[in-house]
This record gives structure tokens, sequence and C-alpha cells, in this order.
């Protein structure tokens, strides 16, 4: 995925002698906290946030020029780096939004927070039962009801906690991926108690051809 | 996860008759474009935003009980509430904070979209050779090298393309698990490739044993 595909299009541009009384009906009217700066060819010169804004109203500065901060203080991403080096820039530097320019360093989007929640907590929202779903489908041949026998097994040896395969897929039917990783202690610990699973399963279906 | 361990404390509350003036200074001061506007009980009763403080500005209002929302405006999340209501909320809404209320309505702290851009990034960043690593622990006996080879064999299966085990290696070695869902297009796939590689390496194990 690429920063593109992420940006959000909805946004102002300022120019650098727009008085700071336009400025902020501007982005009042879209809810936009953060506004480039640009010049005639749509290239980043600047960037503005509500602070500057409230400043300059009380202060009584006149255009934006006078508040706003300079491009050189600005991180963009390139419109073709991926999603991730925004949602780096985000998380380290705790931004509401990243620009996202063109080759000619033309401001063609902005990157919000708000964005990347979105995205991210679609993935973190998956049902765990869909992975079981996956894994039952990928082992082939085994059950639903074998599939839960075993993971209630690894639950158990896990955790020390007895508990039954109805137990089990009550849980994972009412848990999400993002609530699972917290309670497992991260992602890897997670991942290994599916494998662990997929062992078992696996270990149990050879015995049975065996005998 | 609960709301409370997602939440910044480092926010500042309004009262009703801070002066606008005041109150923007005080949110440049700690860089916040949103605040929770209290009584003396410290619970919640309306809510601010910079655009509130910018037209309030520009209309010459005195004090934040003349531009505020009211509470009842505002959506908040209960201190133990799980986290992941927090990151809904601000997925579905584009809410840039959310605030954490107590049992007795009083705000506590509030959870901002870039807190949770870190909180979920941590997760998306993970180094895909970690998992592969977690999995090689879990299936005790099996080496670095059986694994990737049964890796490389299980990606020629799913995408056509022949890989080297040496090839595959060094693709896991650079990519991270965001990458690697949207490459496999989704959590489910990506998760039944991982499980198919274990089927394969236990398979062949099993196999070594009978001879």
């Amino acid at each position: 995925m690429k920063a593109k595909e992420l940006m959000d299009k909805s946004f102002v541009y300022l120019n650098c002698d727009d008085s700071v009384v336009d400025a902020s009906k501007a982005m009042e009217e879209v809810r936009r906290f953060t506004c480039p700066v640009v010049n005639e060819n749509k290239q980043l010169v600047g960037w503005i946030t509500s602070f500057d804004i409230t400043k300059g109203l009380r202060d009584g500065n006149d255009k934006i020029s006078e508040v706003m901060s300079s491009a050189e203080e600005v991180s963009t991403v390139h419109e073709n780096d991926p999603a991730r080096k925004a949602v780096i820039l985000t998380a380290n530097n705790k931004f509401v939004t990243v620009p996202v320019v063109n080759d000619d360093n033309q401001v063609i989007g902005m990157v919000r927070a708000c964005d990347i929640v979105e995205l991210l907590s679609e993935l973190y929202d998956i049902k765990v039962v869909k992975l079981y779903k996956a894994m039952q489908n990928q082992l082939k041949g085994v059950t639903w009801e074998e599939l839960m026998a075993a993971s209630a097994l690894v639950s158990k040896k896990t955790t020390g906690k007895k508990i039954s395969p109805e137990e089990y897929e009550a849980n994972i039917m009412n848990s999400t991926f993002g609530e699972a990783i917290w309670a497992t202690g991260g992602l890897e610990k997670f991942f290994a108690g599916l494998i662990s699973v997929g062992e078992l399963v696996i270990a149990r279906r050879v015995g049975k051809a065996k005998r």
C-alpha cells in the first residue's frame, strides 16, 4: 500500500498572502486543524496549525506568511512511499497530519492520524474465529470439533486453567484479533499458540491414521 | 487492554468561565486541538475544539461557555471500557480525541488518534521473521533450513512463482507483518499460509521418523 492510497484529499490549501481571518474560516469549514501553505504551483512552502491561527488572531497578524512554519520544518511523504512511512512518522512524532507530495513537490493529499486508525483498526478488529476457520480450511479433513478440542488442550497447557472445547469456542466467537494479541502477550505468542494447535490436530490425525 | 491504559494525561481542563483568550494560550502551550470543559468536580460539561476558539476570537466572545459544545454532543469512553471502544469510535467518526471518564463522570484522560496509531503500528510493524522464529521454536526439532525450504515450496504453490529458500528468507527478513498482510491479501490468508508451512514441516518430520 502506498501513501497516496491512504491520503485524504478533502483539505484546503492556504497561500502566503491569505489573511489569517479567512484561513481560520476555511479551516473551520472543512474542520482541519492543519493546512499546507503552497505557492502558485501548489508546492509546499509552509505549514499552518490551529495554534498558529489562534496566536495570529490574538496578536492581530494579517497574513498567513507571518504566522506559518517554514516548509523545512514539515515532514512529508512522497505519494509512492509505502503507507508505512506515514504511519511511522505519525506514531513517532504524534502528528495529526502528514502532507503527501508528488515528484514536483506539489501537495496532493494529507495522511491523517484518524485515517490510519481506521485502516489499522480493520486489521485489529477481525474476529479470531475467522483465523480458526482459515486454519480448518487449510488443514483439510480436520473437523471444527477436533480443532476446538485441540485448542482447549493447548490453552490449558499454556494458561494452567481448564477450559472445555465449548467454552473455548464461545471465547473465540466474541474476541477480536487485537484482544487476543493482548490476552496472549503479543503477536508471536498468539501465533505460537495457533501453530501449537495445528501441530496437535495433525499429530492426532496421524495417530488415528496409524490405528 | 482498557481505555485508561491507552489514554494521555497531559491535557488541559477548561472551565465555563475561562476566557477564550486564556484558553487559546493554554491549548497552544500543551499543543492540544481539543479540550474538555469541566465543572468544579472535574465532571464533563462541555467540549472545545480549536475551531470554537478561532471563531470565538474572531467574534469577540468572552467566555468558554459561549463557544463550547454541550457535553451531550461528546462521545466518551469509561476508563474500564475496552481500549477497542475508543479505537472504533475514533475510526468511525474520524475523532482526534476521545475523553475518558470514571464512574463519577470526571474526565481523567484523553485517548488521542496519534496514541492509537502508535499502539496499532507496533503490531503492524513487527518483522515477519519473528513469527517464523516463533514457529520454529514451537515446532521443536525443526531446523531453520527446513522451515525456509517448506516456506519456499508453499510460496511456489500459492503464487506459482519459483523461489529459493534463500530468497524466501531474504524476503521475510525485510518485510513487516503489515506488508505481509497486504501482500498475501489479508490476515486470514497470511495465517493460512503460515499454517500450511507448519503442516508441511510436520509432514516431512513424520516422514523422516517413519524411515
